[in-house]
């Protein structure tokens, strides 16, 4: 987990900032048949037919959204793409390109970056998308990394956070709260390991955990999966900020309440055994834990039986009338209003936000 | 010039994160017929038709890129969008959207923000683009923005640096080395205003060269134009590190060589005068100056007569063979080859950087 990165040290300056760029991109062959041109000349260029265009930008620093302390360079390159491929697939789109810029101090070597590239290879192959573009610049502090993700959808597929009605059903992918945890750990391990270097910890009953924080996977899968099955979401948004968070904003979205069943919100066996060791409630951590990037959609309730019994998807709820208010029901059958705290507010007040970024 | 901002303060924290962007990007209206969905959902939405998409980004970084002691940030923002629309005019394409995604440490007051975005809003109300999505985030320390262009143009209409053939012309847009020039001025007064705050500088005869630093115009005008004229540049690029870094660009990327004539290259005579007061080569910072975006491409032999004449367009040389090499012919009539040296390492050694990002 610790990983040694001194081996081997190239200082920045001996590339210059633009042999750089050319140097860690240098291995990636555009794959996909709308790329016509990626790295290599004033912009990139794609066709993409008659399909919708998707965009989406996320921006990723070094003390603010991780802590290198605990998280492998290539992880982090792997985990910038995940954050914006996450969008795409919230749009019921595919993820076709990206471009990448990074910000670096002179404290890293080339060594580093080169992880750092060597994640969001990966990813791009895992995925299938193209680094179309970047940019790579000094910085007077840190590590800061800025995704652009493209990608395509026909215009019959594009779903929307508006498009939701009452009585609609609330589906989830996956679990959640379990990338919460994982930093829950983390961050308690960082602290042992300050108080003793040597201390070589046991992490395996936490491994998934921690892979859902420091390598998550955007849900790829779910859009041809609704296609195969048959099922146009009405609302779709990702979730990464906690689930409450964005169950709000789809009712907002869509001028709607909600009725959010505890009892229904998946979670894993390892995120309740830990929120255990941690004391922790784990519907808390589950609807403000954030970091999922799962996804968060609305279906009619005609289309329950096509999506019924399949391992990816829980119905957690069902939208409203506006004027219903927007509610979690507890296990105890008590009625309690749904409020937003993002995980960056958890360890803070009890502040209400309800915004969130695009 | 050296602005006051102190007058207003509202501390980034009484709006928080999420509320910024919505703050900031309230009265943005998508007006581009191409944005079926700016800011408001999990991605950004445009319909290209048939189209090719273009995409290109930059970053712009406090104390590598500006420096906030002489830029405002209403032009920083102005600047930061100028800098990614010229990508996409030199692919001989029309700029439709941006991303713009800010970082920012809590010594900026919103005030400043918002002058920043003021910037961003100008640019895209003049250049007719949308702002079409985005993130702001803390930073550690100072300011950071990264820049995301989208553009257009019918395949047969894009222009790529490869495409330039032995004998063509080479041409250049406007006139060169102004930016350069009104960033030592700057510089300048930075250093008098710091060894005396209460001295007034008098800069009115410097206007074009400091507006070329601070408020650049990409060059919109130019494709429309060569569209006009029945030109099609065979190969093109935007000049941001300097003529000669981008010559040979061109040169390398259409394996050829090149004569480019001293005589030739267009300058302002703000420029040659503020070269003489600093004791400098006109025509090396002009060569090397950087970060006039202007356009620089090549058209046919046949294609002379229409452009000949054009008070935009200065034939400045014509490619050769590429084992003729690369050379500048200067007013003695000698020939000495071409390098290539960015502004940034104008100041610093004589050290040779033949490579540009994209």
């Amino acid at each position: 987990m610790f990983k040694d990165n001194e081996a081997m040290r190239t200082n920045l300056s001996e590339l210059g900032e633009f042999g750089l760029i050319d140097h860690l991109t240098k291995s990636f062959e555009p794959k996909i048949s709308s790329t016509v041109k990626a790295i290599g000349d004033d912009a990139a260029v794609m066709d993409f037919q008659s399909k919708q265009t998707l965009v989406t930008t996320d921006l990723l620093i070094e003390g603010v959204h991780f802590d290198l302390a605990y998280m492998p360079l290539k992880h982090l390159g792997y985990k910038a793409v995940m954050v914006n491929l996450s969008d795409v697939y919230a749009m019921n789109g595919t993820a076709t390109q990206i471009t990448v810029s990074v910000a670096v101090s002179n404290r890293f070597p080339v060594e580093a970056l080169e992880e750092l590239y060597a994640g969001i290879d990966l990813a791009s192959k895992l995925y299938n998308i193209d680094v179309v573009g970047g940019d790579t610049t000094s910085s007077t502090s840190g590590l800061l990394i800025s995704v652009t993700a493209l990608g395509v959808a026909e215009k019959e597929d594009v779903v929307y956070r508006d498009g939701a009605k009452s009585n609609e059903l609330l589906v989830v992918t996956g679990d959640l709260g379990a990338a919460y945890m994982g930093l829950q750990i983390l961050e308690r391990e960082k602290q042992v390991f300050k108080a003793n270097p040597n201390s070589q910890p046991d992490l395996d009953k936490y491994t998934y955990l921690i892979e859902r924080q420091l390598k998550p996977e955007a849900r790829k899968d779910i859009p041809p999966l609704l296609k195969k099955l048959g099922v146009k979401p009405t609302s779709m948004i990702d979730i990464s900020d906690g689930l409450s968070s964005e169950v709000i904003h789809l009712c907002k979205n869509s001028q709607l309440g909600v009725n959010l069943y505890e009892d229904k919100i998946p979670l894993d066996p390892a995120v309740i055994n830990v929120c255990e060791e941690f004391e922790l409630d784990s519907t808390t951590i589950a609807l403000s834990g954030g970091e999922d990037y799962e996804l968060l959609f609305t279906i009619t309730q005609d289309d329950f039986e096509k999506i019924k019994g399949n391992p990816n998807l829980t119905v957690i709820g069902h939208m409203a009338e506006e004027n219903e208010g927007m509610h979690l029901i507890t296990r105890a059958n008590t009625k309690i209003p749904l409020i937003a705290r993002g995980w960056n507010a958890m360890n803070a007040d009890d502040e209400e936000s309800e915004e969130k970024k695009d």
